[in-house]
């Protein structure tokens, strides 16, 4: 027995029902009796939604995220909980690593907790594969399911994400614009942020008439020796680039590395741009040039769209966020 | 109503009355009927220590740190939430930053929520003043309080320390048989570990009939752009040194950094030590020799204690584990 049941029944959207449980102004009285009739009816006594009426409610939310050491997710851990402290929710912490098996363990047990609603942290909790979400699809029939930069369509699932496509669409154009004809590419992941950045270099190529080859486009684990290992054979190779562009800071980290060991000038020689300006960025000698994809902003905006769905208020179920380029060190412009 | 009730009442410790709980053959026969009579008659229903009777506890563990986003926090973090949900426990979490009052709050609020035990993760949470941690040895009558790297002596509070002052020392000792005599030492905090460090350089510089020079300890914001500017304005007073031993990573990145700045070979001119050995230890060109502090290991410890403590058995009030020296490219040894 949910809201579900009780939306379904009285022939009106989930919303609705929300905004009845939650007192709002919105909900014509025709429509308010026939929620509260079914209500009634069904004997519902209301939970997750019911922030109004204060019943039923363990006041607490669950966070999910691969790896809470992982800079960017720590960040966002971070952030959410304060976010979450400041209107009064506890938060549990599951870190699940990169198993779909063990994250749908956990998903599942923060459900039987009867937390309020479930937040997933970063990109890689949503699986390329439809299939492999429907377990997420199906639980947020009976709680809000948010997304920090991950996207996933669904009536209750929320998105906010960080316009990573503009992000690295305007990098490349800075370093074809300074004067880079052969930019390496080199990325982490094949999630949905993944492949906006992707999408995002092609563009700029295309845009500016350059060819997209292949070659140019590799992939590495997150790790700075990794990618300066990839980096130093590559150019062993004779594969000839004057620019990188990492998914990451700390391949951007490796790319320095790697122009300290073979004696390139930076950014004479080469160019670099890292993601997410980590502190990171201000380590190397030159220090970074990096985008800044918000994750502060997009934590705030999650919270924020969480609340509106608690308050039955309307919410856009996607919040875009502009990333910024951070000019430092690594880069002629 | 609780378990020291029951225990000033039988006359028998906590953890008698935890095994009594827990049905541990440790325990007379003549005790634990004592122990039984007295809980009935006060009419007690076992809840935080009551693991084996499955009553009375929410299987929640709160863990407390002054910032998640700090890499060293946030490894804590992921080995304690990993660490717990391995023992069927959740987390939740609170980041209370730096201001006591706030800290005082969020525990509050966690002991509010019946939580099994409180953690505190890292040695900032521990007060110089004994009267600011009254909060926290009064909440320990009711619930067991565990510190990661932090010391607060308590019947019921678990600490589980790094050899601090053991590591600094060796690491001092180390660069002083490579040949350096002015050995600055740069450090955040004066916390319980911070003050550590510093003992454990003073140990070594006695020991090696050197001279302690105030000139030679320095505090500095965790912050690398702050410990290159701390360390290019002593440079520019005059001061002479020729290593320098950081409390953490970041200070240390800070010292490559000010030596690539005014042109210092390192190690050759200028040895460098951090402490944590974390990803920014390999961030930097020549890698950091740094102090790996084992925050794995003091997770787990952590974890094991407490897992002893809900079992009953005797577990140690403190628990030292050493650190590793890890040596890179800024040292001669």
């Amino acid at each position: 027995m949910n809201i579900y049941d009780v939306s379904r029944k009285a022939g009106v959207s989930i919303a609705t029902v929300s905004r009845v449980l939650n007192g709002s102004p919105n909900v014509s009285e025709r429509t308010r009796a026939l929620v509260l009739d079914v209500m009634d009816e069904l004997g519902y006594t209301p939970n997750v939604f019911a922030r109004g009426l204060g019943l039923g409610t363990i006041q607490t939310i669950g966070i999910m995220c691969s790896d809470s050491s992982d800079p960017y997710l720590a960040h966002a851990i971070y952030y959410l909980e304060q976010g979450l402290r400041a209107h009064g929710y506890d938060s549990i912490l599951c870190c699940t690593g990169n198993s779909l098996e063990t994250r749908q363990k956990y998903f599942n047990l923060l459900r039987s907790k009867k937390v309020d609603a479930i937040i997933l942290a970063g990109s890689k909790l949503v699986e390329m594969e439809p299939e492999d979400n429907r377990y997420i699809i199906d639980a947020s029939k009976s709680l809000p399911i948010m997304l920090v930069n991950g996207c996933l369509k669904g009536e209750n699932i929320y998105s906010t994400v960080c316009d990573d496509r503009a992000a690295t669409h305007e990098a490349t154009s800075k370093l074809i614009s300074s004067g880079c004809r052969d930019i390496l590419y080199v990325y982490t992941s094949h999630s949905y942020s993944g492949v906006n950045k992707l999408k995002g270099y092609q563009d700029a190529l295309t845009g500016c008439g350059l060819p997209i080859r292949e070659p140019y486009i590799r992939r590495c684990p997150k790790d700075v020796a990794a990618a300066r290992e990839m980096l130093l054979r590559l150019h062993g190779c004779g594969l000839k680039f004057d620019a990188v562009l990492a998914s990451d800071d700390t391949l951007a980290v490796g790319a320095v590395k790697y122009a300290h060991a073979v004696g390139r000038g930076i950014p004479d020689s080469l160019s670099i741009i890292g993601y997410n300006n980590s502190s990171y960025a201000l380590c190397t000698d030159p220090e970074l040039t990096s985008i800044d994809s918000k994750i502060e902003d997009l934590c705030t905006a999650t919270i924020n769209t969480l609340m509106g769905v608690f308050n039955g208020s309307n919410v856009p179920s996607r919040t875009t966020i502009a990333a910024d380029l951070i000019k430092r060190a690594t880069t002629k412009f």
